[in-house]
């Protein structure tokens, strides 16, 4: 047992769509072929799904994946073949990066990302090691992990223009840091390449400019196929100059949440959803579930407690929240055991190699998973997702994993039409001024 | 147990030459990066290495690969992956293929192979028919294959340059034919791409060609890593205008023998190698092990009995040889149960995907173990080449994979130096030319 069971009856609309996404295979892999040839397709990515039994859509795209130790080692090889395709880029001509992690030492889970993402790396062939932007990684730093695998943090050292660690002058920088709280003066104005480009990280992407990009791409597809672009694609808008702890921009959030609202009841009546719909309101930057909330009526958004607004307020490293994405609520009605799961598709370059589901004991059909503190169990996808088979149902797990694989790189290309439209050409000076 | 063993006790040179391998695993990945952005890459190929112990070196490589069905089916993602990665080059503006297989419809394993390659591309999104050269192929006749899979041979359509089937107009032509019976004309001056090019075939390949070309390969190969390039790379030398039935040109194959013999008492004695040293007779071009012959002596060359004589006169189709290739035989002393082994690794674009062990119980270990009516057992690689463990032994299996994956590597780009020095400014006026 590996593949959530829909605990919904299956209804019309979610075969449908797995039905047209299988049959209309190579019509797909076709046009995104011929979309990875058009745009710079971002390093890695991370992507995740909500399936709600008549709904498969994307509701958050992570340049700066963090959880590659949740995968199944199985397609491990799938990983690095992907990485020589996406390291034949960047470093053509060299072979060593330094690889960038977010500044946890504590977090055992995040630190397995890190040796897995380095091992992906080391067997695509690159000398990889780790530069830690923690004050307090003075000397190489070796962290055991519980697999057995080993760890080694080291100080990053700056020589003019060049960041390095002792001995080492890689080609290339790699984040895995999301850069939520700015971007730090050692990684500015470096001779090397870095990637993802350092406008990709939170201190000025903008989730609604994801999903503006995520929108043109859904209409565009929905179209290929011959499908309503809804079905794949969550309603949102969003809301500047918020202060929530000083109740500034509660009107753009309230008439936001009635609009979605609005037109959902749409949507459900024509499909025959019979649950509620629900509006998630979250920082427009920012990741790891903070500063996030379920919505069902704009009422609510006036009658926050205290503790309901300071948690608003902020996110990870402090940072304050102005601006929010209103975005509709895709429940999501797979569960295992009767807990609830949502996928989350891995891709390198523009492969797809593997996936696992968040599975959650303790939270509801309509609440994020990915929140502070909610340990999440992670379920590795036990089949790839590039082995559709035409002769089995739609829903079978193969299939399933196919269609999510498809609509994960559709928010891949968003991604990549994101940062060629809004984050290309910001130079170091117009970051920080975004950055405000 | 699906790794042999290596009978001899693991003498110095193969442990080192791993060893080198892994040690510079990432200069090597490197480098051929490099070479992969120089050269066209072979859209698939197939290599069969023989490791003696002492040496690991590649005997044949195969355009045409015939053994999809041989490796792991866990393994397939990966040959989606990289399948993918192939046909971006190749069509980019379309997504039909017609697929050519060799004219055998009772070789169930041969058909097998084309069912797994036929659902290889069709993951990778393409639509795929198969197109039979049989003249007895007048209407779609499906197959039925032993694991309840079904393949539908269709005739081939010519209309003007274009090759298609019934209500099928493909951008692309993908030969699975290895042409040893020439070139027909319904494949000649087409429009529509043809991969491999006509030239790979082996009315105009020879394997002389390629093993002068994995020559500067080997060299380089071997000062990139510092090793001795014979340990990789076996004496060879060919010979034209044969005729054995009429013992034309059995001079200059018994003076190559000779020299080859004397070269290997040399590193045999150099290496402390025990063995007697011997050597391979072949036809220069063609497959299926026809027309092949060990030798360890050059009077031999002279003593040829009728029945030898007419074994090496024709191959495949009744072809004449008419050229020979005399090349360093290199024993294979890997064996499970008893049974000598022989690994074949298979390539998609520059894509190490997997690969299989021939195993004979009824071969010796100096001889060729791909062979007309010799039922090797395949046995699929249970873990992947792309996967070495740095803190295993050298001669452990996913290390050995890896090595093996790297010769293979070698041998891909040699084809690739061949395609490009000897078969590319071919066109079809002077292939003919060629062929007699």
């Amino acid at each position: 047992m590996s593949v959530p069971h829909l605990t919904t009856a299956l209804r019309g609309p979610i075969l449908e769509l797995e039905r047209r996404i299988l049959e209309a295979m190579p019509t797909i892999e076709h046009w995104l072929r011929g979309k990875w040839q058009n745009y710079s397709i971002p390093f890695y990515c991370s992507v995740d799904l909500r399936n709600s039994g008549f709904k498969l859509a994307p509701v958050d795209t992570n340049l700066f994946p963090g959880g590659f130790n949740n995968l199944n080692p199985e397609f491990l090889p799938l990983c690095v073949q992907a990485m020589m395709a996406a390291v034949e880029k960047i470093c053509p001509d060299a072979h060593s990066i330094l690889l960038i992690p977010e500044s946890h030492t504590r977090n055992i889970f995040y630190l397995q990302n890190v040796a897995v993402l380095r091992d992906i790396m080391r067997h695509a062939g690159m000398h990889v090691r780790i530069g830690s932007l923690m004050p307090e990684i003075t000397s190489a730093t070796t962290i055991s992990l519980p697999d057995g695998n080993t760890l080694v943090l080291e100080p990053i050292q700056r020589t003019n223009n060049r960041l390095g660690v002792d001995n080492f002058d890689p080609c290339a920088v790699l984040l895995n840091n999301d850069l939520s709280s700015g971007i730090p003066d050692i990684l500015k104005d470096l001779e090397q390449i870095v990637i993802p480009p350092l406008s990709a990280g939170w201190s000025t992407r903008r989730k609604s400019q994801h999903f503006f990009a995520y929108d043109s791409v859904a209409q565009e597809f929905a179209e290929l196929i011959g499908i309503d672009p809804w079905l794949i694609n969550p309603y949102f808008s969003s809301c500047g100059k918020i202060d929530f702890r000083e109740k500034k921009g509660e009107e753009c959030v309230a008439a936001a949440v009635d609009e979605i609202l609005k037109d959902l009841q749409e949507k459900y009546a024509q499909y025959g959803v019979k649950e509620k719909p629900f509006v998630i309101v979250k920082a427009d930057s920012g990741t790891y579930g903070m500063g996030i909330m379920t919505v069902k009526d704009s009422a609510d958004v006036y009658k926050l407690n205290r503790k309901q607004r300071n948690k608003m307020t902020k996110i990870k490293e402090g940072l304050p929240v102005t601006r929010l994405l209103v975005q509709e609520g895709v429940y999501t009605f797979e569960s295992i055991n009767h807990a609830v799961a949502e996928p989350v598709i891995y891709m390198i370059d523009r492969y797809v190699v593997g996936g696992f589901y968040r599975v959650h004991t303790s939270r509801g059909a309509d609440e994020n998973l990915n929140a502070p503190g909610m340990h999440f169990v992670p379920l590795a996808f036990n089949t790839s997702c590039v082995l559709p088979n035409h002769t089995a149902l739609p829903d079978a797990a193969v299939n399933r994993f196919y269609a999510y694989g498809v609509v994960a790189r559709l928010a891949l290309l968003a991604a990549a039409l994101e940062l060629e439209r809004y984050l290309a050409d910001i130079s170091d000076p117009s970051l920080e001024a975004l950055q405000s």
